[in-house]
């Protein structure tokens, strides 16, 4: 209940000359997945960076488990495993369903942000929409 | 004169499977020697971007002559071409000194914009900074 | 008949701190719209890279109309435009359904080329299938 | 003795549109870093990368301490803090020398791996001259 999933199909452009997708794209991939859970949830986090916050990346820990390759289509799953006020953090597992190979596990952790990079309280509705998901 | 030599080593990210560097990594590279370009005649991007004006990009065209690859040392040659008050043109050649082997041509046209993406006027100091260059 | 339509929504990542999408994202639009484009002709791009042809890109060029925005749905047009057994050319217009805004129009041209990025000729099948379409 | 320190400046195409470098460019950093430090010691990645053996990374941690901007003058200090036949990490801290900010520290892991994938020992040259900088 407080996963979403999406679909991703591997850019060419994400390749390096190591015939497999460069491990700086994860984090992109990552992000793209998360702002899916939020609209999945109703919450969108381009009218959160329009009124002025940002949930500013603290901390990113990647573990990669297998190589993606152009073309794949791959499935980013994301959790929310910890929500406070200040402080919200999500983990996801990135596999290529075709042949049920888990490519990586991953968490980041977020810090609601003004537009100066102050730390900042996340709107109440915003609130209540990620406290319950956790609990 | 009104020319500015920029020297990059191309990294690992900017290849991709093919073995060379992904042709979108050019403009990147084009922008970097643009605002190398400005800096060299006391023109501060970063400033003029802080003051709500930006040169935006209208018109991108490259020529790719040869691959670049992984750890290359290239040289990029930037030229303004064209000085209007609403109106800038760069040319560009990106070259390998190694082999002097020419990697692409390419031409950047912009348009000051103000945040709102208006075109606008270029302030004074810039605009003389950039008139006298291309006479 | 011998376009193809792709679907987008613009990644946060694309952004740059101007807050629109920056012009260096948008050839890699045009490689995802030009790979789909291959698709629905039955022609696989990754099987074309494996068998160890490219279709380097030679020219690129982009006009920049209206800029997109996080989170914007887009939609790029690909149409083949020329067809030669060592030279093709793509025309691309990328547009957002939303407000009938055309963002950008594009021209790409490729020359097929092996692992050394040698000019080669296409396979015959993918030469048949590419020459049905401009004639 | 078994740190490198290496200079960057901020591209306008690493910022997002929060006016700050997008969290996924810092790994591409580190990869920069990464190499300059093997340079120093008479080590060519790319010469590595020929020969088909590849640092693939295993795991990446970034903390992010502070923001930082476009036209940043940075620091990259690298240190090899594990060596082993088949597993090495680096240690990294991205500071901005002008306010004498951290921007982050970072953690990766690799496995030497060849063409395929798979793990195998490092060649002799590289193992002694790695081997010498952790003890």
């Amino acid at each position: 209940m407080s996963t979403a999933t999406t679909r991703l199909r591997v850019r060419f452009k994400e390749t390096d000359q190591m015939g497999v997708v460069h491990h700086s794209e994860y984090p992109v991939w990552l992000e793209v997945a998360r702002i899916e859970w939020l609209r999945d949830r109703g919450l969108s986090y381009r009218e959160l960076e329009d009124s002025g916050i940002s949930l500013a990346v603290s901390e990113l820990e990647v573990t990669y488990r297998a190589a993606a390759r152009f073309d794949d289509l791959l499935e980013v799953t994301t959790m929310l495993s910890e929500s406070r006020s200040r402080r919200f953090t999500f983990d996801y597992r990135i596999s290529r369903p075709a042949d049920a190979v888990v490519i990586a596990t991953a968490t980041t952790r977020h810090v609601p942000t003004d537009r100066t990079g102050r730390a900042v309280r996340m709107p109440d509705d915003w609130l209540s929409a990620l406290s319950v998901r956790v609990a």
